[in-house]
């Protein structure tokens, strides 16, 4: 560590000043972007957008970054925590060069300064936050909560990346990032990189002061000290001695960082360290206006968003304006040209080391493919339909073991969730890795390690945000989770799809691996929790989403499941959700035939249904997930049994997104492939695994949706035994066969009395279950038979 | 605080043993409740199902607040983290009495006792976890999470209550807790009761350890001083010793607390204080088997759930179970007729002070009315429709102050947000009342106060769950959010309405305030902030769940909003969702109009549409939510100057459920009243605030739904116009036309001008916004005009 020269610490200001300006300008300006001349009223933006307030800390932690990268060599990413400060990363990229690689036309001079001025927050432009459109980031600071899950996805995995996070005291209160500084109990120094935490207390968020900004400063470092850090200070308003500060403080980080890697990996020490923090008080929209109207606005909440709001029509606040952006002496900054002078840029480091540039913020530069096994390794022996059981997750761990295996030196794969590894029953994989544990172990403890890839924690939010930053990085993973609580996250998968989607769209982003969900412990069998963990309702969340990236996939049975993971691991720019049980299941088709039935996404089980040649069923049966498949399969054998004259078609779904119209998702079928599969005009019952009108919402304009009828879960929940589950709901084999027989037009008189035969067996069940609390047995040792 | 005397610890420890064996009988027994005979197969039950872990902790706990209760006369409400020890609070109700007095079947006795073990997760009977039907407790403990921030919420404006809440170190681990230990900032030593933490440490999840357990202790009390509480330590596996510990502890920090309150109230010494927090480590699964199949139980993961899975075939399993439960001697426990003997009684306080009679735990009992101001002293003067303009949620904001005022004095309404009641509009509450702040205040700082009833932090899981904890208490409040960012509490709004809908079927429990949303800042004013602040699929969400609790509002003025207002305030058990704009709004309807409108929740507004008298209009023109109702008026404007002889309808809808069928929704229009306004074949051409299919899932079944046309937000969202959001996701007054236009049959040629000019006006639009950043000035100018 080293004291700034004068020169050191004058390009640094001036670095900073430039950023300032440039995030200044992005907001207000829509001409003479170097203020050639004086500033009129039709050189300001007709609209004011964008959030100030944050701005100048941003910049100059995006400086000093450079410094430290510049003259330590690092490779770092950054997560800017406050994204909605996008003027100074732009701003930032800009000076750097990043920006005009990214976007050519964007070009480092007076013409692309003003291309970047205007663009900001206006219409066709680029969002006022960080967001995909910005080189460096993996990010969007708009939700906030998700900085620091993010930063230490990024870092694990990657020795040699040191990822600075910057966390705003607004985010710093949310339920997600005060969980995230428990990440560091998950860092294995050995194998990942490090994250330094900067706390940037500026002290107000919208319209209040935060919480963290005003603790006394001995309880804050209690705080930060039980996190698990050694918080490092730097304080004050006077850009000088801050500036001295931070460079300091970086340095004693970076120096404290490559002590813990160095004793950690060269010495095999393996305490769990002590990581520097560092904790920036500078007032919130430092360097602009210090009051407006009377009011003070730098260092309070009243920087937040626009200081000056009347530009355009205020000649006192047009004024204020341009004395605020001479104040950064925009001609000392730039030259004739708009380019930046060189003392401006002595601070930048090079190529891909510029923060702008990194090619882990565009990790799909990074993605290698995921060496998967031969499906033929894992796949259950199906001699015929329904002749065994298998736990699909199960035999899925399998597979996920060997991709484990087959990724023990290239650590590019992870498997995160709450808790529930085995417990969902995927723990073939703690054969080959550890649970990733940093902290100390008892000999009672299993399959806890330093070094271990699968994570488990009890936060939805810790697993999602770590998983993101994990696959924006260039790696690959799976999210195992309880279906009911992944809604936990229902915001956080919002913000990735919005973020794929817009990246998506974007030809200088490479694609990334998909975010894959394996939702199990579902509704249908929750005999130990009840009705607290009953909820279906994350794929109608999905599925609200842009099309060309969700996918939802209902597999029906082992090997189904098996050909599903395959497809989804090796996906790109997805969000997949798969939806399968733990507990044992059917086996229905063998792996060829999953293959198939996987390819089409949905396809007619002529060995299940009654058709026999005929051109038209009588009726389809229709089922989509494991539970409801066993119940329409049971229902199509009771028809067989007792309605012999009954044409009926089973028809299962694997690929929900299938039913849509093909102009509204890819999967999406045409009408005469759906015609084919469900009829235009016969009975349609369909057993669903979730809310049945879901299913409505998306065949509403198919021929046969006037008469397709949909069974689901619908809030009848509680604890109780599988069947009585699906009684509830009316979901059950006697509700289907009763379903198709009120359905079906003309039947001959028996088919009344095997109605009521149906009805009969309900009344049995209820009584049954009152008196034993189990199943009947009927029920209990059912097994497929097509005889 | 006094030592315990022998006989003192005698008697908690024989109130704890019964309290466990109560847990243990639970799991495992259906016949042979007290064991007067040796233990066979057949009194054991079919399926095990529970979680003994966290019983003997909970147990314990209880035990002890019992004393204290009893000993000092506080009044208690205990929240059970760790709910899912379903059986440990049900069984200390049982000892208790007070699960008698809600379950009178359920007798005290040996008869009540074996109904309590039967009915323990068995099909018909109750939860395995905490739940509604357990009497004492506001809290389910299953989803994990919310503990700290309910018992926060119950401590609001409840001086003489103290909220004891247990926190498992699993739940420790998730976000929302994690934030929740800030909470101590918000709470006002003078009006509010206490929160004393008892963080249990059993050391072990599912599967693994936990974060928070393999702290070293100086670590983790740094942290907990870091959270602003002073810890006090209970440790051990001897009884005994934890007893008188314990004990202590709680004296200690009752003490601590009662020297708080008295500082606050009568000296007036406004400091922010230490609050006590108890960490209690006992091993998990205490006095159960200590090992199963040769491998370690008790102080273990493997005690989680049901520890001796066997017992029906497993001889030996059984042999350990009945020993088991013999340890706790249950002779000396319970008479002969079951009944606790009086030792085991001798800590249990008296009436409504027993943890499962609080009042407080069943908030019905304490509700008052709501002072709700006259409607008219904040209604806006509509002299024509559309002839002003109001900001909705500031109109509502005067309606909140004057609630604000007059409950100024009984302290039971609060307002909850993160950060933005100003930027919603609202802030005419904060000349009332602050916003509650226990920190330093700054003079540069408005509206901060202790004693204030705003509830202001960046984290929407606080805001949540201290408003929960606050409404199941007694009292009454308001969410406003951002309308995107309150998917962030998706998975906790579940959980309220499951609580709801089980508490509306338990005949004991008083009906409670509705939780009511305000999602303002919604999907299509995001100006500032763009595609990451739009999302309107909370309405979608919360539709899914159980129609007798949700309901949805989009009051489309200024004077509807208020209507809508006063409904849901004086509502009760429901979850309502109102979305309204805080941007200027024409004003459409005068108060008693929107009365008339509210009351109906959908209706024809004939002065907007050009029906004429006619039968049935050639075309319906629907709308919901604000922007989109002025999109259809102006829409409905054009059709009137350009296309003369069209007979339009305008239908605007502000209760979204009544478009369900009203076999599914209680507010569910039957089919005559639904065809009367939509009628059941004219094209209907239906403007929606949210995603667009929502409307079809909900209206499939009507008979004009194959003529239904829904525009709305698909996801194309950016940083850009008012307008030109609405033209991205083809919602603009030009489409609607050009959609009615397509949709009506048989029009004179004229009409193909008229789509033409449409087209052109969109194609004008998309021009104009490129060079301009603004939106088109006759759009922009806009305003009513029926003539």
């Amino acid at each position: 560590m080293a004291d700034l020269t004068d020169e050191e610490l004058s390009a640094l200001d001036a670095h900073w000043r430039a950023a300032n300006y440039l995030a200044a300008g992005q907001i207000y300006l829509l001409g003479n972007p170097l203020l050639t001349e004086p500033l009129r009223p039709e050189h300001i933006k007709p609209r004011l957008l964008g959030h100030w307030g944050t701005s100048p800390g941003l910049n100059l932690v995006y400086t000093h970054l450079n410094r430290v990268i510049r003259r330590r060599g690092p490779d770092v990413l950054c997560v800017w925590g406050p994204g909605h400060g996008g003027p100074a990363v732009l701003a930032n990229a800009w000076l750097e060069g990043s920006y005009t690689e990214t976007c050519p036309d964007v070009t480092r001079d007076a013409e692309g300064m003003a291309r970047l001025f205007r663009q900001f927050s206006f219409p066709g432009g680029v969002p006022s936050h960080v967001a995909p459109e910005t080189p460096g980031s993996i990010h969007e600071g708009g939700e906030l909560g998700y900085s620091l899950a993010h930063a230490y996805g990024a870092a694990f995995d990657n020795p040699d990346l040191l990822v600075a996070c910057v966390i705003g005291d607004g985010e710093a209160e949310t339920g997600p990032l005060a969980a995230s500084w428990h990440s560091n109990k998950f860092l294995d120094p050995v194998h990942d990189g490090a994250v330094l935490p900067i706390l940037h207390l500026n002290g107000y968020k919208i319209a209040n002061p935060t919480v963290l900004a005003r603790l006394p400063e001995h309880e804050l470092d209690r705080l930060l000290h039980g996190y698990g850090h050694h918080p490092l200070h730097v304080s004050g308003d006077d850009p000088a001695e801050v500036h001295r500060a931070l460079a300091a403080a970086l340095d004693t980080a970076l120096d404290h960082i490559a002590d813990i890697h160095r004793t950690a990996r060269a010495e095999g020490i393996a305490d769990r360290p002590s990581w520097p923090v560092i904790v920036l008080r500078t007032p919130k929209g430092w360097t602009g206006p210090a009051e407006a109207d009377g009011l003070p606005v730098e260092g309070t909440w009243r920087a937040h968003q626009v200081p000056l709001a009347g530009v355009r029509e205020n000649p006192e606040h047009l004024r204020q304006l341009e004395a605020w952006l001479r104040s950064y002496r925009p001609d000392e900054l730039f030259d004739a040209d708009g380019r930046p002078v060189p003392r401006v840029l002595a601070c930048v480091p090079d190529g891909p080391r510029r923060p702008g540039a990194t090619p882990h913020a565009n990790g799909g530069l990074l993605l290698r493919e995921l060496p998967l096994p031969p499906l033929e390794r894992h796949a259950v022996r199906v001699d015929a339909p329904g002749a065994a059981l298998h736990e699909p997750t199960r035999v899925l761990g399998g597979l996920l073991a060997d991709v484990m295996a087959a990724t023990a030196d290239r650590r590019d794969f992870r498997l995160v969730g709450p808790d529930e590894t085995a417990s969902n029953r995927l723990d073939a994989v703690l054969d080959v890795t550890d649970k990733a544990w940093q902290a100390g172990v008892l000999p009672v403890d299993e399959h806890l390690g330093r070094h271990g890839r699968v994570m488990e924690v009890l936060s939805e939010h810790l697993c999602q945000g770590w998983l993101e930053g994990y696959l924006l990085t260039g790696r690959h993973g799976l999210f195992s989770s309880y279906e009911a609580f992944v809604h936990i996250v229902d915001s956080m998968v919002n913000q990735h799809i919005k973020w794929l989607r817009v990246s998506r769209r974007l030809p200088w982003r490479r694609p990334v691996a998909s975010l894959n969900y394996l939702l199990t412990s579902h509704v249908w069998r929750q005999d130990h929790n009840g009705f607290s963990h009953q909820d279906p309702g994350f794929v109608d969340h999905v599925l609200n989403k842009s099309p060309e990236v969700v996918r939802v996939y209902l597999p029906p049975d082992a090997n189904t499941l098996l050909c599903v993971a395959d497809h989804v691991l090796r996906s790109r720019d997805h969000v997949n959700v798969v939806v399968a049980g733990k507990q044992p299941c059917f086996d229905w088709l063998g792996l060829e035939e999953a293959r198939a039935h996987c390819a089409r996404g949905a396809g007619i089980w002529e060995w299940a249904g009654t058709e026999d040649g005929r051109r038209e069923p009588d009726a389809v049966l229709a089922c989509a997930g494991d539970v409801p498949t066993q119940e329409a399969l049971a229902a199509a054998q009771l028809i067989r049994r007792h309605l012999p004259g009954l044409a009926v078609r089973v028809v299962n779904v694997v690929d929900l997104a299938r039913l849509m119209p093909h102009e509204e998702h890819p999967h999406g079928m045409p009408d005469h492939e759906f015609d084919a599969l469900f009829t235009r005009d016969r009975p349609v019952v369909f057993a669903y695994h979730g809310y049945p009108w879901l299913i409505h919402r998306l065949a509403y304009r198919r021929a046969v949706h006037p008469n397709l009828h949909v069974r689901g879960y619908k809030e009848s929940g509680t604890t109780t035994t599988p069947f009585d589950m699906v009684v509830r709901n009316d979901l059950d084999r006697y509700r289907l066969v009763m379903d198709v027989v009120d359905r079906v037009p003309g039947l001959a008189v028996g088919a009344a009395r095997v109605r009521q035969a149906m009805a009969d067996l309900r009344t049995r069940h209820h009584a049954w279950i009152r008196e034993h609390g189990t199943d009947l047995p009927e029920v209990a040792d059912w097994r497929w038979d097509a005889g």
